[in-house]
């Protein structure tokens, strides 16, 4: 099964994340797309980088709810956004890393501006360090309802083509695979310490 | 028994946090309760990330005494203050990170407050960023009983629900289980970086 | 075969830079020379910490042509150009570092300027800390021909006998075998991490 | 035999600080005493972190002289000095970090001082975080045997009791065993890493 094959890939990116420091914890979650109607999220309160198989739940895409009855992610709401915006979306992650924490308070307005660096091209479809590269950063909330359909109502579907920030929180980013969410999170979250990096030093 | 999957889980732990350099050069302690009286403490002189089972003591939480003769970790009087104050309390980790001993000089007062960070959900009972997190830092003192003494009469048991920092010298931290205080441990320390990062650049 | 043995070290060379996360994100490619002719390249798109042999490409030093069709890296153009100018030249590695990155972006001109760091002499002919060692900083460009023809032109021989930084993208270094430009990679990226906290603190 | 013990801590030691990155691109060397005569050193040019008790040296600790042929570390006379000005050093570690080499260049005096922080217990005698520790800071030079006479001459065996510091250079220390001196290492470069970042924050 396809869905399987996603699954045991995504089991393997959390404990690469986890090792990595970027779910603290217990924080973060992660999901793979079944279909058109349903995906798996990691459950609440688990070590992120030490999931199994057996810690996703199904949820469905179209109402966030869970028919096994137990609870998944807090922020599944973002999840399923993602899967309804983009049905070429297979992955989502959501990490708190501290560099994605951090330079979201950092940026006053509503985006990230990334240029002059190689690795902008780590992300689907850029071509060139030339480019502006804009990240989306939303102001946190602990009503995932209600800031889901702030993302929605206030952003292009091209502004959220690989992913956004929550301010003090983290990094949400998605792919067409395991392998190309991955991939984004890798390159986004080495922009964002490059990006700290030299805010430090240019300003002076 | 149950106190002695607790050293088990303690032992994991230490194995964990001196992995991450959060104990280095034999300092840190880190214990267990087992009832009312008694607690087990790490021993001192120890590097902490390699401690096994029998590298613990039992220490009265009454008077700090060790019946058998070894001597517990410098630091026992915290321990067992804890214990003292929270019934609740089954594991308390004191380490030495450099995250902890640096922002707690950097704290002129005698509290950090920690706000607009989604991450201060990962303490027990906190469920908004929009909260103003408060964590005591006290004086160092090599008199462990007058620092213990002074930590009791100067706070509340509320600002002592998660922990203290100690002024250029590391963090206290406990929870309801090891599982708890590990966690309590690791949303602290991510904390603190955060926030030294972004003292760093906010201040520009 | 010599250069069987030169692969398989850098397969190693290529695990060892990968763990240390200085080819995120599919980021940075990997040479060694086969002969006057021929040098092996590593395939574009792969993760560079967990390459196998199989995926290094034959390529022509003279003209970047891959025999077998599969695609080399992006830089191919940086590996043969360093291979035509010096014929001792065993071994290529270009890193995305993060240091790498943001410190080509801070020198302005066309050279970083390291001096009174003993560990200057990690570098081949290097002997001592007094010296001004100068490592030649080229704008980035997507258009690789160019930017060969660019670094060929406008630098001597002598500049470029350890490496280059490209503004915003990495660093290209190599070595007289595997060993030695795993040494200069790992000299290299020491001093830019010192270089970068010096610069922070120094100039308060 | 007792040396053949020591060499054994000294290669598990190297191993540990190797993987710190604490000697990289083969910088920094190691020693152990077997006598009053003789010591043993790392050779020359060899990884540190992937030492084997066939890459140390039986080196003179009156002249220097390495009965074997074969050469030992260029910095053989630091570590004989050591073992002249006390008997009770059994091993000596130098070694190359970021923050030894950035910190002792911005001291700009001959020596730095540490105080406030509870690990200055790490090392031997001190027992107060309100103490003012002092390091030494000798300017670097490459030639080792003014460098050695000089440290002698212008410093008490009281300031060099738990090492020193080479400016832009990296750190000497020792210990009354192998297990002390990586003690003081450990401990001295947890300090160092505070002092850094106390610098970068508390003069703003």
């Amino acid at each position: 099964m396809t869905q399987q094959l996603q699954l045991a890939e995504l089991v393997a990116a959390c404990r690469w994340l986890g090792a990595k420091g970027w779910a603290p914890a217990t924080g973060g979650n992660m999901s793979v797309r079944q279909d058109t109607q349903w995906c798996w999220l990691s459950e609440s309160g688990k070590d992120k980088g030490s999931l199994t198989e057996s810690d996703f739940l199904q949820v469905s895409i179209a109402d966030n709810t869970a028919p096994s009855g137990r609870t998944p992610s807090a922020e599944t709401g973002l999840h399923t956004l993602i899967y309804r915006l983009f049905p070429e979306a297979q992955a989502v992650l959501h990490v708190h890393t501290v560099n994605a924490t951090v330079l979201s308070r950092l940026v006053k307005g509503n985006r990230l501006t990334l240029q002059g660096y190689e690795m902008q091209k780590s992300l689907r479809g850029q071509s060139s360090h030339l480019d502006a590269l804009q990240i989306p950063v939303f102001d946190n909330d602990q009503d995932i309802s209600a800031l889901a359909q702030r993302i929605h109502s206030g952003t292009s579907k091209e502004d959220l083509q690989w992913g956004f920030l929550l301010r003090g929180h983290g990094l949400t980013c998605w792919g067409r695979n395991v392998e190309e969410a991955r991939r984004h999170l890798e390159g986004l979250e080495f922009l964002f310490e490059c990006e700290i990096l030299r805010r430090r030093l240019e300003v002076l």
